[in-house]
């Protein structure tokens, strides 16, 4: 008997739309507040903390782990992307989650589904114009997720700051009746921002990719000392990212946090954002100036 | 005091979605269902039927009456398009609906509004065919107004068979919380079904508009009496319409209810779907035969 104490117990596992909905129904019922968690998997301590605060939050916490085909573009990393649910499953039992939602992709998309989002102007920005159609894919994952959830509230990481403004202006354009919360960038001690595609990095690019985060540092310092001149921001930005060996970069930008425009002038609040890749990995971050 | 009794007492009328939040929310905290009657007002029995049945089907029944402006088109007839709140109130008032939504422009869409619906393929065809953006207006409105009311059920006339068949699309798609509840067409005596626009058919127009409904008949008829070639159908339902004096035919139909794909042989069930000019006024109907 004394074994049983020692035994970790898995959150309970659902895969069906139908399984879900007499779950959370039963919830609704009993008047519960419903947080969800919408993952890719590949979990790490970013997505644990939002996790743990939907926790704190709320009676009920779904965590969904669904690797959405309808984001990828055909050239991008859809078939490498890291699946690991057994793990994953085991990263959520010490924290108390009430469900894992790992639907197949049948079970999201079947043969006859064809309603889509077409996502506000934001979109198109940024990661929008490097990545077609990849806002299309996550806004209709997303409010699937949340509807079927029937979530209170729905946690986001702010590692992926264009999805969370994006997401944000869906649910208030189309009156969702559920409140988005966002958790702050997870690091590791060097800085580096947590993300699934990480382990793809050898070891000399772990280092290469400290670029990102010490480019968003060194930028951050040089508004804060005083520079208001974006032109002179953004180029300091490319330029340490290529002193830092990073030399593929797709964006390294100063913009208004609400519509994703790149600044002339530095205004407050300001979010420094970059993208590049790193050998094969293709990696973001950001900073938050107020 | 006895006059009072004599007094006719208007449903409440809620002009702003916070306002809506509230109290939906207080509905929902008490376990209520709650059911959506979306309408473009100029109320007719049409509308008052779905009323009735939401009323008896739920605990509280929210009727929505917005001219959605992104469902017409550039020549479509918005401006013309009858509004007539006040004896709206008045006949909703005998119904005991809970609150009447009335939303105007600018709080349905807001200046930074930016996130569309794009509906699935079954939107192209027929109606969106001759009216694109259509159905992208009446699904984007449609999303908003259920989650806004939180509707565990919303009501709509089969007279918009297509409209019906799109919207249940999308609510299977999105994982919608909600039951879409279908009310039959309501005809005049004459055969006539009611619409808003009717009003706008002069006592001439009136008859000649008659042909619609008799032609669904005659060609229920022939398909009931044996024939499946569904383009002898079509051919006869086109020819009945100019012999009644509607010669303007946006199209007249024998299509799959599930697809609205035009059939070729008749299987069952086969909706008959047509839509024509009379005078300036565009009228639908349909006939389901099974």
């Amino acid at each position: 008997m004394q074994a049983e104490n020692h035994k970790t117990v898995l959150p309970t596992l659902i895969r069906t739309m139908d399984r879900l909905s007499d779950c959370v129904s039963v919830w609704k019922t009993a008047g519960d507040r419903i947080s969800v968690v919408p993952t890719m998997g590949a979990l790490h301590e970013g997505h644990l903390s939002l996790v743990r605060a939907a926790r704190e939050n709320c009676d009920r916490v779904i965590v969904t782990i669904f690797v959405n085909p309808a984001q990828f573009g055909p050239s991008e990393d859809l078939e490498k992307y890291p699946r690991t649910l057994e793990s994953d499953l085991g990263l959520l039992a010490a924290l108390e989650v009430d469900l894992v939602f790992a639907p197949d992709q049948s079970t999201v998309y079947p043969d006859d589904f064809g309603t889509w989002i077409d996502p506000p102007p934001l979109a198109r920005r940024l990661e929008g114009e490097l990545r077609p159609g990849h806002f299309r894919g996550v806004t209709t994952v997303v409010l699937k997720l949340l509807n079927a959830s029937r979530a209170d509230e729905a946690w986001f990481g702010q590692k992926d700051f264009q999805q969370v403004a994006v997401v944000r202006q869906m649910v208030r354009d189309l009156n969702l009746p559920c409140e988005i919360q966002v958790g702050p960038v997870i690091r590791d001690s060097d800085g580096l921002a947590l993300s699934s595609r990480n382990r793809h990095l050898s070891p000399g690019e772990r280092i290469q990719a400290l670029a990102l985060s010490q480019t968003l540092r060194t930028a951050a310092e040089l508004i804060q000392d005083g520079e208001r001149d974006a032109h002179v921001v953004m180029t300091m930005m490319n330029q340490s990212l290529i002193d830092g060996g990073v030399s593929q970069i797709d964006y390294a930008v100063a913009a208004n946090p609400a519509t994703l425009e790149t600044l002339q002038r530095i205004t407050f609040p300001v979010v420094l954002l970059v993208a590049a890749k790193v050998g094969a990995t293709r990696l973001i971050d950001n900073c938050l100036v107020e």
